[in-house]
């Protein structure tokens, strides 16, 4: 999760790392709290963008119409992110809401527009609180809002962001410079009260091309956020936005070899943020970060973290710091992906625990005193091949529980 | 979970109420508790056995030995069951220790002997007091023995038994009589400290032959167990086994009409076991009884039902009796099954939540009020087909996790 060679992170930065940016964050009334609930963020001029949208087969209004949008046209100029109401399985109502809160952002800001909602599920959204909201922070933007980052939280305890400053290297018509990427995201958990929305939105200032935009996009979504995403429990909402840059300088394509750099660095901003992700888990007290290793392929070992990182049986026991190894194993055999006993080997904390399919004698109380860290490692080898996989996994505490089953609709 | 027309339950009977079986149940030193640990059961001759064992694809030395027994031969006359040690994970030594018990209790009370396992995982047997106990049930077999079901129970809080007798209708050769079909279970929800393992012994009195037996078993157990096995976390060591009668009547068949009220009073014993296991989740507090329906086949109904009922989003809610139904139908959109927002309808307590894809007004504190009951029945249709399943899951409450976490290895 550190930034490689060329790489410098910004303290503190945010998309407004980004030159070209303008936001506000403003009350629109959407939240119980009263608090800041809806973020404005304009460009100077459209600019190139790609986005991963949930997978969940009933996605929120707002996600079928940036489809749509991306789809006719993969450009942005103006994003509209409101926080307290998911606008999901709102019926036709909810379509034509998101559709009039894009317009508005359109006509106010400027498009093409996108909009990006988490909160509630269920409860049509009071739209005309949401528009004079838009109209409200169009009124307001400024070259740098650290505000947004709060608007767009729920049960999140704290706010993600995260900029990094990247040396491109010389290419054909393109002196060598420095190229900034900056970002904020919301989620707190793997699953979340209003069905665990995680929603990122990070820019770039130097142009490329969509088919390459969308190429690094995908890259670093891939070694960032799906690496977290470990129960299944995918939202309604979710959604990770790459917006590039804008200006005279020919766009980057895959080709160029200023590519591979901007790829580590958008994957560098999207990992950092997708740990605090982790780290903001409801109830977190301890993170796991979980290789497998020697799979048939590198689905396989997919499969195998995942079915590791979701198991209620491996997170009460990381919740209790308690190296209980034999429910890792038992989970990772319940991924439906065939393993054999006698090729099986077990890391925990950088100790070998299990190999050829029996228990090794080890220290078990040292053991127990390094699994008690807040952060553990575990590396699990299933020796069918070359295909890997990681898992960043928060904890299933009783804190978790409380929080969520003491939510009220 | 009642039994229909000509069943009547015996009143806290378990399989001794079954003709020919006895038992014993010892300490044999294997539960830090130094409580009862080791169960023996014994038929006076040999009798058609079937058996359903665990999907994990790790299964443990017991698991191993047992398919192999009734792949050669499916019977059995005696069956021993420990509890404290899984003997999982345990490799070559774990399966040379799981074949000396068999052999001990084959010995002691007669062959084929089949071995049945839960506990801690990886941790090898203490074989010799494994053996030593096996010898002293076999020298305290009674008619009856209550106490078997105490002695295979590991975090359970209570003993689960069931016991029922059906009349048969007349067939040929065989004038009508009643039967009697008892057993024994034990598991304490669907996850568990030593990975959640689920054992149940049921047996009849009415010789059954083989292939009609193993149909049997496999019906009763798709509308039981496998309805209760909500979170894909199959133990390593679970086992359903059901065993025929003995005696001079020629064995029921297939295309008998005995076989199907036979198969009734199966599945109505394996029911009741298997609600008994969910009530008894560890920290439960509120049950779900889970159906979806119009599902485009069985398979895709199941996949939505498991999804739905495993997800500690879910889960939580039903802890905190909290209606927050936008929760179970996004879970219900993660099964991977197509599903498409205008077919849907949710029924909370037989109330209509949400229908055509859009919330309907609903009375939400009576909601709340009914959704608070210890049992709640909840409906999704998803208006594909005729595909339906059915799912009965425990709550995921705070006392879960404690028991959980604390858990120490």
């Amino acid at each position: 999760m550190t930034a490689g060679g060329g790489h410098a992170w910004i303290e503190g930065g945010d998309l407004f790392a980004v030159q070209g940016w303008r936001g506000a964050a403003v009350r629109a009334g959407l939240k119980p709290s009263g608090g800041l609930d809806l973020a404005l963020l304009c460009a100077d001029a459209p600019r190139a963008a790609a986005a991963v949208f949930t997978r969940n087969e009933l996605p929120a209004a707002p996600v079928v119409l940036g489809r749509e949008s991306l789809e006719a046209e993969p450009s942005v100029r103006s994003i509209v992110v409101n926080a307290g109401n998911a606008n999901a399985l709102t019926g036709e109502r909810g379509l034509a809401d998101a559709r009039a809160m894009r317009d508005e952002v359109a006509r106010t800001c400027g498009g093409p527009a996108l909009v990006l909602s988490t909160g509630v599920i269920g409860v049509p959204l009071p739209l005309p609180r949401v528009l004079a909201g838009i109209r409200d922070a169009a009124d307001r933007l400024a070259t740098a809002c650290p505000e947004v980052a709060d608007a767009i939280l729920t049960t999140d305890t704290r706010r993600k962001t995260a900029a990094l400053r990247v040396a491109l290297p010389d290419a054909p018509e393109a002196p060598a410079r420095t190229a900034t990427i900056g970002g904020v995201a919301k989620g707190s958990g793997m699953i979340h009260p209003n069905m665990a929305t995680m929603l990122a939105i990070v820019a770039l200032d130097e142009p490329v091309e969509p088919d390459a935009l969308r190429a690094l996009l995908e890259r670093a979504v891939d070694r960032s956020f799906h690496e977290i995403t470990v129960d299944g429990d995918t939202s309604t909402n979710d959604t990770v936005l790459l917006v590039g840059g804008a200006g005279d300088r020919p766009p980057v394509r895959r080709s160029d070899p200023r590519w591979a750099v901007l790829a580590d660095g958008v994957e560098a901003v999207m990992r950092r943020l997708a740990l605090a992700i982790v780290e903001d888990g409801e109830g977190c007290t301890r993170v796991m970060d979980l290789r497998v290793c020697g799979a048939r392929d590198d689905d396989q070992a997919r499969s195998i973290a995942r079915a590791v990182a979701g198991s209620a049986l491996v997170k009460t026991a990381l919740a209790g710091g308690d190296p209980n190894w034999g429910r890792i194993v038992a989970a990772a055999a319940n991924a439906g992906v065939p393993l054999a006993a006698q090729d099986l080997a077990l890391e925990l904390c950088g100790e070998t625990v299990l190999a050829g399919g029996a228990p090794r004698d080890v220290d078990r109380q040292g053991l127990a005193r390094r699994f008690a860290a807040p952060r553990v490692a575990v590396e699990l080898t299933v020796g069918r091949g070359a295909g890997n996989a990681r898992c960043v996994t928060s904890d299933l505490s009783t804190e978790y529980v409380r929080i969520n089953s003491e939510y009220t609709t």
